[in-house]
């Protein structure tokens, strides 16, 4: 690595999940980044040793990035992890590691709910909804109090989550099965998917991630609603209704902005009209003064957010480590040597 | 062991469950049983090397009894284990194991629901409904053909259950919190007993058991509902009404008896008339011809008519190995020297 850029600055992003982890890279102001890379994921900050297996699993991602692009150091690196309000102990010893390691200026670090309502509202107040296998509603007033509603896992909520609902049609198809319940294309559609009850109940019984394999069902459900099935239509009208509760839960914890701005954002959504029109006219059914808007961004856009901006909406959630003389702060103006 | 009891037959009856295994020893047509012992229990059959577990779970609390009862072998025994039905090699290998290791005349060994079902109803044919921390029910018909309702485990069934009724009721609790959901006491009681949301997630997320941690919070729904609690009393009667349904399920599988009888097991029924009154009612307005009795005896009862009585209702059900001469007929009089 002979060659070193100068000149200008750059800034890394990095969406560490539990299955995968994304990074990106701009340089400047681009709109584009100018690099990509993906890796393995790593358990939440929450988890034994959660700091070194999340430090490990960005960093065998990010450093070949960085060198592949010829920089040995980074400016501002930005950082969304699941677990991070949880532990924060884990996560500043995971940000001043990547900080020391990459090496970069400054390290912002914030769970992924965060990183994901910086991307889909850029960063103003309001509330989003991520609703993928899990569902999870952040919202955020001008006031900087974050609020989370739901995210709780498939056991306790993620109510109206993929995993949710490829649970509530699996336990139609068994419904169907034992003549507990009505008949439903449901049943055909599982034990083609799973190969029979017993199977299916072994294989959520002994897996790793019993939510990923129920979200599996969901494209199953989709078709069977499509094809008019009453069950897998009404069990997506009930998820539809689960996350409006969330999401107004979400819109009346936040203060000081009206109507309240709404994203929608997650893999959920790629189930289109079928979800969302009942989910908008729950919302709207409500009365609640809500602005349903587009997604400015994904999560990686909401940790470079955090990553040059200081002091905003989000900065009670974010932990920061490094000194940055360049960043913008567009709210309080605290010191940006703030390590907290 | 110098002494030997000769000239009176013993039966020993087992119920291995995942967390303890149970022994009781009869002499003759004693009514009470001459000695009892309780132990570790053992995975079910579909467990890798379920057969071998479940072995050395019996016979650690089965050979030290008999031994403290004078007796170097046995003559009938029958044994309840979970996945007898779903592994069929296991349990021949387990059959002819414990044949040969306490060693037996006869061993029987069948699923616990078919030893609950021959206790409950002394060996004739009806619906039993088992409601613990899960719910299953089994029934069959004088046509000896056994239907299974439910009993599909926490992600998928158990409709009614302990666990579903406990999950359900943090649910609620948890939506309260998030003001996702009604106001109910259930809120401050499953804090009280788990600490708060975030622990209670830690630990059905870690815990080996995540039903029984669930099952643990029905009496505090119990508790709520007594008081009052209108989210409480719902749920209980949801319980009551998803039981109902695997009890009609059942009954309308039984064919050749008229009214069909229905015995109601398991330590949920501990709950008394605040879910039976609901169950009873549901299954009433049903209009369905069925008989609601009191149960006869436990699995350990069943256990033991399985070991003496070959022949019966619940024969296609039963794995037998060994050989008696002295083994009541009361079905087709097959021979008793039979492995299937």
């Amino acid at each position: 690595m002979e060659e070193r850029v100068t000149g200008t600055s750059s800034t890394l992003a990095i969406d560490l999940g539990r299955t995968g982890c994304r990074a990106m890279l701009w340089r400047g102001d681009d709109a584009e980044p100018c690099a990509t890379a993906t890796g393995d994921g790593a358990l939440g900050l929450t988890a034994p040793a959660g700091a070194i297996a999340a430090g490990n699993a960005i960093l065998a991602v990010a450093a070949p990035l960085l060198a592949a692009q010829g920089l040995d150091s980074v400016d501002a690196v930005g950082v969304g992890a699941p677990g991070t309000l949880a532990a924060p102990d884990a996560a500043r010893e995971l940000a001043e590691h990547l900080c020391k390691s990459l090496p970069a200026r400054s390290v912002a670090l914030a769970s992924d709910a965060v990183t994901s309502h910086a991307g889909a509202l850029g960063g103003a107040p309001g509330v989003v909804l991520a609703a993928g296998t899990g569902a999870v509603v952040a919202a955020i007033g001008p006031d900087k109090q974050f609020h989370r509603i739901d995210g709780w896992g498939p056991w306790l909520g993620d109510e109206g989550s993929g995993a949710w609902l490829g649970l509530a049609g699996l336990r139609a198809a068994i419904r169907a099965h034992d003549g507990r319940g009505a008949a439903t294309a449901l049943r055909e559609a599982a034990w083609q998917q799973f190969g029979g009850p017993g199977q299916l109940a072994l294989q959520l019984g002994t897996d790793d991630n019993p939510a990923r394999i129920a979200a599996a069902f969901v494209p199953a459900i989709a078709h069977a609603a499509k094809c008019g099935d009453g069950i897998a239509i009404a069990l997506i009208h009930a998820a539809a209704e689960a996350l409006a509760r969330s999401v107004l839960a979400g819109a009346a914890a936040v203060r000081g902005v009206m109507p309240v701005p709404v994203a929608i954002v997650g893999g959920l959504t790629e189930l289109g009209d079928m979800l969302l029109e009942p989910l908008h006219a729950a919302l709207q059914r409500s009365g609640a003064p809500l602005r349903v808007c587009a997604a400015r961004g994904t999560s990686l856009d909401g940790a470079r957010h955090l990553a040059v901006h200081e002091g905003g909406i989000h900065e009670p959630c974010v932990m920061r480590a490094g000194t940055r003389a360049d960043i913008a702060r567009d709210g309080a103006g605290r010191p940006a040597t703030q390590s907290r």
